[in-house]
C-alpha cells in the first residue's frame, strides 16, 4: 500500500564543526519520502520554487515517488541554514527564508485522498489539519511536530492529536508539550489527548514506543562512531517507520508491526546521518538495510527465545 | 560460586525534592552485596564503626552474606549526606565524614582470596589494588569507579585497568576518563587500556555493554514513573550483574551471559530506586525479579525468533 508524505522541501546550508556545505536538498518531505520509498510507494505533497534544481526532482522520480502532489510555483524555494555545535546534538538556526513555502496550501491531487497511510511531516499544524480534511478514511495517520508548533500554535496542535493514530516527537518536545519530566508520564498524557501510539525519540539513546494497555517498546540506537550531519534524522526515521507499515500486506497495524517499524526507522536514520543531506540514501541498498536491521536485533537481544 | 564485594559501608542522610530521611543504611558495599545475594553467596569486605546499628548487620546476615570480612572498629561509621535536584538526575554532596573509613585497609580473611568473582566497589583505586594483590587467580574481576578517582587518582586508576576484566562507569565518567564525546570511542579506548568488557551506564537511558570483536549490547531502562531515591542504583546494578555471573554453574563468562547479567543488574537497580536506601530490596522476591526480567525481554524484543 502507499503512504502519503506531506511537509517541507527546501535547500539547506549546513555547517558542522568539521565541514560546511551549501545548497543541499533538505526539508522534512524530502527525507521522509525517500526513506519511505525503500519500503512502499510514496505520494508526495509539497511545494518548491522554479529555482528548484531538476536533479532533485529526478532523484525523487528515481525512487518511484509519485510527484502529482509536488507544486512547482514561480519564486524561490524554501531555504534553511543551520549550524551544529561541537557535540552535534545542539544546533542553531542561522537563517530561514520561507519563500514559496509561505503560501503553501497542501491540496491533494485526485486519488491521493484514498492513500491508506499518511505521514504528516513537521509543518504548521493547520497545514496538517488541511491535509486530513481532504483524506477519506486513512488507515493510519502519523504526525511529526517540533518545539516551534508546541510553543506557537498549542491549540491547533492539541486539536490535531485526536485526529492522528501516532505522534512522533523527541524527548525535549515531549517534556515541553506535557510539562512532565518523566517520559513515561509524558507519553501517557499525550496518549490521553488522542493518539493511540506515541514515539519519543531520544537521539543517541534510541527511541521509545508507547501503545494501548501499557504496551511499551524500547529501541536502542545504533552505535555510530562518526556522525557527519544529523539533519533530517527524525524525518528519515518517520519515513522509514511509515514506509514499513505501508508495506505490510495484511494492513493491520499491530504493536508487533510497530516495533519493527521503529527499528527500521532507526536503521534508516542511522544511515542518513553518515553523510550530508540525503547523500547516504542515494547509495543505500536493501541489503544495507537488512544488514543493519540484523545488528539492531543482535545488539538488543539478550536471550534466545524458544 | 561466590562473589567477593568490597567497598564502602555508611550511614546516609538523603534529601529529595519530596522527602528527607536520615541515618539510612548506605555505601557501595551495602547495595552491591545485598543485590548480589539474590543470585549467589557473597563474601563482604568493609569497615564500620562501633556505632553501626546491629539491625544492619542482621540484615546482611539474613541475606546469607558472609561477614568474616566486615571490620567493626572503635569510632564512627562513614557518613554521607546528599541532596537531589528536582529532576533526580543531579545531586549535590552536602557533607562527607570518612570517620573509620579513613583507615580502611581491606584485608581479606582466610578463604576469601580464592573467591572466583570479585566486585571492586567504588572506592579509592589503591584499595581496589590492595584487594587484587591478595586474590589468588580470580576468574572475573569487575571494577566500579567514579569522577572523584578519575580526577584525583588517574595514574592509580590507569594501573588498575589491566588488572580487571570489566570496568563499569557512567556516561559522563566515560567521557571524562577518555576525553571522547562518542561513547563508542570512549568504550574502545577503555578496552584498549585493559578490561575486555566495559559497561557504560546511561541512567534513565539504560546501559551499553562492549566486548571483544566489536560485540555490543544495548539494554534499555525500565520505564519507571516514580523514582524515590536514586542513591545506590549503580552499586545495585553492579551487584546484580556480578551475582548473576557468579550464579552460573559452568563458570565461563560468555558475552551471552554478560548480556543477561546487564539486564538483571538493570532489574535490580530499577527496583532499588523505588524506595529510599535499601528498603525495596528488603521485600524483593525472586518472583519480582523474574517478573521484571520478562518485562525487559518484552520491551526490547521486536521480532520473535525461530
Amino acid at each position: 500500500m502507499s503512504v502519503l508524505v506531506v511537509g517541507s522541501i527546501g535547500l539547506d546550508d549546513i555547517k558542522t564543526p568539521l565541514e560546511e556545505q551549501k545548497d543541499l536538498l533538505g526539508g522534512s518531505t524530502s527525507y521522509a519520502s525517500v526513506a519511505a520509498s525503500f519500503f512502499a510507494p510514496v505520494n508526495l505533497v509539497g511545494i518548491v520554487g522554479d529555482d528548484f534544481p531538476k536533479e532533485h526532482v529526478d532523484f525523487f522520480r528515481a525512487h518511484q515517488i509519485d510527484l502529482a502532489g509536488l507544486q512547482i510555483v514561480p519564486g524561490k524555494t524554501f531555504r534553511w541554514s543551520g549550524e551544529y555545535m561541537w557535540d552535534l546534538n545542539t544546533r542553531e538556526t542561522r537563517s530561514i527564508a520561507l519563500n514559496v513555502f509561505e503560501s503553501f496550501e497542501p491540496k491533494l491531487p485526485p486519488g491521493y485522498e484514498k492513500t491508506p497511510y499518511v505521514l504528516l511531516g513537521n509543518i504548521h499544524p493547520n497545514l496538517q489539519h488541511h491535509v486530513l480534511d481532504q483524506m477519506k478514511g486513512p488507515r493510519f495517520v502519523i504526525a511529526d511536530t517540533m518545539d516551534l508548533w508546541i510553543n506557537n500554535t498549542p491549540e491547533e496542535l492539541q486539536r490535531l492529536l485526536p485526529r492522528v493514530h501516532m505522534l512522533i516527537l523527541n524527548d525535549s518536545e515531549a517534556r515541553l508539550l506535557t510539562k512532565q519530566t518523566s517520559l513515561i508520564k509524558a507519553a501517557a498524557q499525550i496518549r490521553n489527548a488522542g493518539p493511540a501510539y506515541v514515539v519519543i525519540k531520544k537521539g543517541e539513546h534510541g527511541a521509545l514506543l508507547f501503545g494501548p494497555d501499557g504496551q511499551f517498546f524500547s529501541c536502542g540506537a545504533y552505535p555510530l562512531e562518526d556522525i557527519h550531519d544529523p539533519t533530517g534524522a527524525g524525518d528519515t526515521f518517520a519515513g522509514g517507520l511509515a514506509g514499513h507499515l505501508a508495506s505490510l500486506n495484511h494492513g493491520v497495524v499491530t504493536f508487533d508491526s510497530l516495533r519493527k517499524a521503529v527499528v527500521l526507522g532507526s536503521v534508516m536514520a542511522s544511515y542518513n546521518v553518515e553523510a550530508f543531506s540525503l547523500e547516504r540514501l542515494r547509495t543505500l541498498t536493501q541489503a544495507d538495510i537488512e544488514e543493519r536491521y540484523q545488528i539492531f536485533k543482535r545488539m538488543s537481544q539478550f536471550e534466545v527465545i524458544g
